[in-house]
């Protein structure tokens, strides 16, 4: 294994961590903020880590297999988890360092589960809360294609590094995934991004919400800055959010053919009408559940905007609520909840920065079904079942099938170790959704968990920032990572 | 297709349905029972319906295909279901058929969900007690099996109805699966249930209740005759009780290679240890957990008694419990209900009267998680896994993954619907325990479910009822039976 090489890039990680953390600390100077000091540290920090790694360990060579992909990508969500963690500490603002982990890995894998209950988030300083908003934004398109992007001079064996921070199921992939695709794909990134800003500043939202609400749309974190979410915000503001939750869940390589005016092959992607007919069918039934039964959704109107908001939210796995403070999540009727959850487990497509299972992978999952259906009725028979006008093949029926099996263990491991938590007031019910919750990097629970994590112990929270990040990362890289045979193995 | 063998097999299952009926009409009569009438007019309903079967559609020819016996099965089990009913809802004791429907359901389908409470069932006559827990053990070998075991003069063709009807992947047959087959299974079935029917009078327990109780166990159904279940009988019978669910939820093939004294090829099966593992590491697990926590738990012998108890009952989806009926499944620490939640999934052994996924199932889907794990690692690399000593060959993998999704998609629709419900109290753990228990087959639920299923709606009992077929029959045969491409096509 090509340990120098794997440690080398992990160096420009951190300098390019550190790199990142100047624009939180130069928000801070300028609102004459204390914690900027504590920015500062980290980034000292960040770069003499990153500067000892990169000078002191020059690879020999620079050919590497997936397997050394797979541990880049971990250590580096490894690395900024840890070491983004450090402002929130030093600063005083979440003084235990697991509570300032799980919040920092909540950020990067763009799940926005929060330790913090609602008068820490809304008194916490500025330059924290863009940070803590600006990790769901960095981690969104990936740590490692962002280093890449402006970084490295990576060549063809970058494929390696992008196949496995990448999300979802590779059935279709129309650009060559390089360098130039990293690029071509921040850039609609920050293009997004920015038309998100502008029309929330339109919208009448005041400039830094809306800068923190793009990113954690961009990234469909969650993290918001006020104690009821984008509740307290006006209709035009949360329509604007549910429009862009939308379309950070489509994958990206709808909107590169639409930049490239090849109208026909972007709508023709058989996923992104799944996607869209997701949304109606759980907007409508939502919508239909809600409206007039809840004090908030008095009127068609909205009931509509409240169901779509948070339909989409849960689907694209963003996790914002545009329910009002005096209510909860819990308060909502049955059937939304029952919606919502099952929601939880889809996610956006492929190629999105959305999580959960992609709805790529839902519909191949159907394919083996109805494979399978086929061979049970006349076992002689070798049927095909075809997705995206191409043939599945079997190989790929059984990695989709197999990764839903290994992702629904995941989340029973975790259901179970919450269950080991004494914490009052937890139920069934709270840890199973907190535990998908966390896998599909949503945020929000049900139950007690509704009003935050900070109920658990220590050990239920590295557990869910440990889900998180597994999730994030579609689970094998780091658990590859972590396994012993990984290393002893050459 | 060959509707005439179909129709007439159907007959066939009429007939020994009418049959077994004769067995509680002849305890009610001798017991002086009112309900005996009910029995009878059934008894004449399901020899008519037979006879016209038989008699009307003789085939033509004994040619058939896997599709065939799937809608076999199908059928059977449908009918078996609907005319089980009648002697409930004409006898009075159940007056709603839809009620009664699910509780017969419940019963063929070994699941042991009761819509009646307490009372209700303390209050039945002894012939419905006795037909209902008799359901169960009708239902735990397979309708078909029985009717091919006594009746049919069935040869290899048999085979493919066996197959639909046998639970658990087909992974390693010893004997080769014909009319022969069927014999054995069922004499083993005899024999165990007679072994425990005796331990259970010899520990003090009533004859009638030592009968219902060892044809629940047999079943791994759960139906039982008092309020509390098992929990008022004393600690004897709980764990001869116990031994019989460990039993029962071992794949018969074990008990048939014993019986020929292959000591060695019995114990090399690796389900067996799996399975045995399970059982061990959960009851420890529980054990801790409960002991001396509980009022009734305040030693460490009742401690683990009741660990063992509730762990393998859930394990083996029979769904009896020990716990006194002054507390509640709810009463359970939220670990110990984690732990039960788990086990529900997982089942007991394939070729077992257990439900559930199957502990080989799970076994396999660990293998195809090991092996994709091992291609993300050198996807260049073909790597085999071998599961009791055998290469697991690709289609099998690709078969018991797609199983696996389907399986939880149809939990999935049946949440979803159960959502529906307007019921006062129910919440998402309700309905996600009582979706999850009757597609295991198990039976109890948690929540408000946990007193009984008679809260839910009409419509939701049918979804139910339909849960509980569909996850006895593991899914495919009836969902053959009832999509109209099967029936269209020739």
């Amino acid at each position: 294994m090509n340990y120098r090489m794997i440690f080398h890039t992990t160096g420009k990680v951190a300098i390019v961590l550190a790199v990142l953390l100047v624009i939180p600390m130069v928000l801070a100077l300028c609102l004459s903020e204390a914690c900027w000091w504590a920015f500062a540290i980290t980034i000292g920090i960040s770069l003499v880590i990153g500067l000892v790694l990169t000078l002191c360990l020059k690879p020999k060579t620079d050919v590497f297999f997936s397997k050394e992909g797979l541990i880049i990508v971990s250590l580096a969500w490894i690395y900024v988890s840890m070491i983004g963690a450090l402002p929130f500490v030093i600063s005083g603002a979440i003084p235990s360092y697991i509570d300032a982990l799980f919040e920092t890995a909540s950020g990067f894998s763009t799940t926005g589960a929060t330790i913090l209950i609602g008068e820490q988030i809304e008194g916490m300083a500025k330059g924290l809360l863009f940070w803590r908003s600006f990790t769901h934004w960095i981690g969104g398109m990936g740590v490692i294609v962002f280093v890449m992007a402006i970084v490295s001079g990576a060549t063809d064996r970058s494929m390696h590094i992008l196949r496995a921070e990448m999300p979802g199921p590779t059935v279709d992939k129309i650009v060559p995934r390089a360098r130039s695709t990293a690029k071509i794909l921040y850039l609609i990134y920050i293009g997004m991004t920015v038309l998100e800003i502008i029309a929330l500043i339109i919208a009448g939202m005041p400039i830094f919400d809306s800068v923190v609400h793009a990113f954690g749309t961009a990234g469909t974190g969650g993290f918001g800055i006020k104690a009821d979410s984008i509740a307290s915000y006006n209709a035009a503001c949360q329509w604007i959010i549910t429009v862009f939750m939308i379309l950070f869940g489509v994958n990206f390589n709808v909107f590169y053919l639409l930049i490239m005016r090849k109208f026909r092959s972007a709508f023709s992607s058989r996923e992104l009408w799944i996607y869209g007919g997701i949304i109606v069918v759980s907007v409508t039934a939502v919508a239909i559940n809600i409206t007039k039964q809840l004090p908030y959704t008095q009127n068609v109107g909205d009931g509509i905007r409240h169901a779509a908001f948070q339909a989409v939210s849960f689907l694209t796995t963003t996790g914002f609520t545009s329910i009002p403070a005096s209510s909860s999540l819990d308060s909502l009727p049955l059937l939304t909840k029952g919606i919502l959850f099952v929601l939880m487990f889809i996610g956006g497509c492929a190629g999105s920065t959305a999580g959960g299972l992609k709805v790529s992978r839902i519909a191949l999952l159907g394919c083996a079904v109805r494979k399978e259906l086929r061979r049970v009725l006349s076992p002689r028979n070798q049927s095909v079942v075809k997705f995206e006008g191409k043939v599945v093949s079997d190989e790929t029926l059984r990695s989709v099938t197999s990764y839903f099996a290994l992702y629904m263990f995941i989340i029973a491991v975790a259901f179970i170790v919450l269950s080991f938590d004494k914490a009052a007031n937890l139920s069934v019910e709270a840890n199973i959704t907190a535990a998908v919750s966390c896998v599909n990097n949503i945020g929000p629970a049900y139950g007690v968990v509704a009003s935050g994590y900070y109920m658990y112990n220590w050990a239920s929270k590295l557990v869910l920032t440990v889900a998180m990040v597994l999730g994030r990362l579609e689970i094998y890289p780091l658990l590859l990572a972590v396994s012993p045979f990984t290393w002893m193995k050459r």
